[in-house]
């Protein structure tokens, strides 16, 4: 049972390929066949072990778009052949009180599919089947693949806390942000874009935004005071939160999807004045996925991606590091 | 039109008795004579300017119980002879959108009735009509004071986010927490008190909670890793912020109601795994006033409370500012 994958031997070593061998399929895998294959930004945290749950050798990449091409005896729903997707969990326990719920990204023993599980920079990857997620038809394959992670992260806060009414923020325009503007959009909202890059603005248009806003622009987002709905923060460095706070409508929520690594302060007053909420949340559930999916088929949205072939993984890493990526990279499976 | 009040004529200075004069009644307003009225910590703050919103001379007191004596040309709903109460609102613009959405606590303008306004601590007081709320039957008026305020302000997050099958904390057992404990468990709840005070564990059970947790307790804290759908935070001071995140089920959310004055530091990574939330929200709108008030009536809920003639007014203010005050201090008017 060898296979072929692009392996990390330690921290931040570059990729090179190897054939690994596995076990037999268990009775509720499912095997899948690496067509694509996004780089999200927590593949790099991974593969520098930035968060310490890395091991090594490691296999990332864990927005995949493939085909099934094995079924353990016990896997649901699913039949080889068939086109899926499997992003940032590759399994959970199926019988925690979050799994039993429907949310099972909550599960306290989700399986990433990166960390201590082999992903999708390899010719094939396996996952439970739950976590094995159907692509609908219309939908862009080819560069779906991060909807899988980073666009389920987006789209579920505006799932959750947004209607077509809301008046929606989204801070950071790059890989999940971009993404964000488009779910947004087609959502129905009232978009501001904020970005600290000038040269984004008119992109942050044709993704969606109503308006666009400088990130640094103090004087501008105090104008804001008591906008927002909802503030989707993408991103993961500390911001003038007492601003942005600020720009809270009543009942609003400023939602965090970027791992912000140290605390960030919260001024009380101004959330009780405003009876607001700052909160926080991690991809999204199978049926989330599935939902999320449909959303984007339905509305034609696909993130704006640049291509390289797998065997340019190491190159495509540097790209994506130097945050030169224009907003997404998919890497397309030449083995 | 002279009244009679309790004056504080500058920042901390003792309450003196004097007679005011005043305006006509305004078209919207109301005026009410006073039986009763609450001390609480928020009237401390103001009468010391702690939050630079007061404004000397000041007339105190936003927990008020009284029987309408006049009414304006315009005042809808009530009756001359009814008994109502007046919490820290007496007015809102009645215009604006959270005014018009039924969320006036969340105006822009909202008087307080004690900053730029004279409150309760008086022979009588007025309030525009839509924030003088009429008492319900069954009620103990007596000891209803203190509802009007820190009722609401616990009440109304257990009305927002919990259900009867919910895990719901009460952080800090005094004014406000006891009174938290009493609502969550009629509302059915699974309810635990966290107390820094090892003498008021038993006291904690008796108003209602089936759990007691000390709150300096990090190992017992640890314990509940995952536990609450609702944390209500009542103290305003800083706490171990990371361990009451992590006792956040999945979904939860840490609430506060206390005016913690400095930032507080919020982890991210931990918010995000649990998609959990920190929120907070002043005291309510006249309808959740007017709820709570029946929920109170229904299950026969009251403040424990020490009664001061109000003439004793100073005397009373110390009590409450040594902390001695066990739960609630009202006054009864005795001019």
């Amino acid at each position: 049972m060898s296979y072929q994958a692009w392996v990390a031997t330690e921290a931040g070593a570059p990729f090179k390929k190897q054939s690994l061998d596995r076990e037999p399929l268990g009775p509720e895998e499912v095997e899948v066949a690496v067509e694509h294959c996004g780089v999200c930004h927590s593949d790099l945290s991974v593969w520098q072990n930035e968060w310490g749950i890395s091991q090594y050798p490691a296999v990332l990449g864990h927005e995949v778009v493939g085909r099934v091409t094995a079924l353990g005896s016990q896997a649901k729903g699913l039949s080889v052949g068939q086109r899926v997707g499997i992003g940032w969990n590759s399994g959970s326990c199926m019988h925690c009180r979050p799994c039993m719920s429907g949310e099972q990204h909550l599960c306290s023993e989700a399986q990433p599919t990166i960390a201590g599980h082999f992903g999708g920079f390899a010719d094939s990857v396996r996952a439970h089947w739950a976590w094995t997620i159907p692509l609908p038809e219309g939908l862009n394959f080819g560069d779906a693949g991060p909807l899988l992670c980073g666009g389920i992260t987006v789209f579920n806060p505006i799932a959750m806390f947004a209607t077509p009414k809301s008046r929606v923020g989204v801070i950071g325009i790059g890989g999940l942000g971009h993404m964000a503007l488009k779910f947004a959009s087609a959502y129905g909202c009232d978009v501001t874009a904020f970005t600290s890059s000038e040269s984004k603005f008119d992109e942050a248009r044709s993704f969606g935004a109503q308006h666009v806003v400088a990130t640094r622009d103090s004087e501008a987002i105090g104008k804001l005071e008591k906008t927002f709905d909802l503030l989707i923060v993408t991103v993961n460095v500390q911001l003038d939160w007492d601003s942005l706070i600020a720009s809270l409508a009543p009942n609003g929520r400023m939602h965090l999807v970027g791992a912000v690594l140290e605390p960030i302060p919260v001024s009380v007053f101004p959330l009780i004045m405003r009876q607001a909420s700052v909160g926080a949340s991690p991809t999204g559930s199978p049926v989330d996925m599935s939902d999320m999916l449909a959303f984007a088929a339905r509305h034609n949205i696909a993130p704006q991606t640049e291509h390289f072939p797998m065997s340019q993984i190491n190159e495509a890493f540097a790209h994506v590091s130097d945050g030169k990526a224009r907003y997404r990279v998919v890497l397309d499976a030449d083995f």
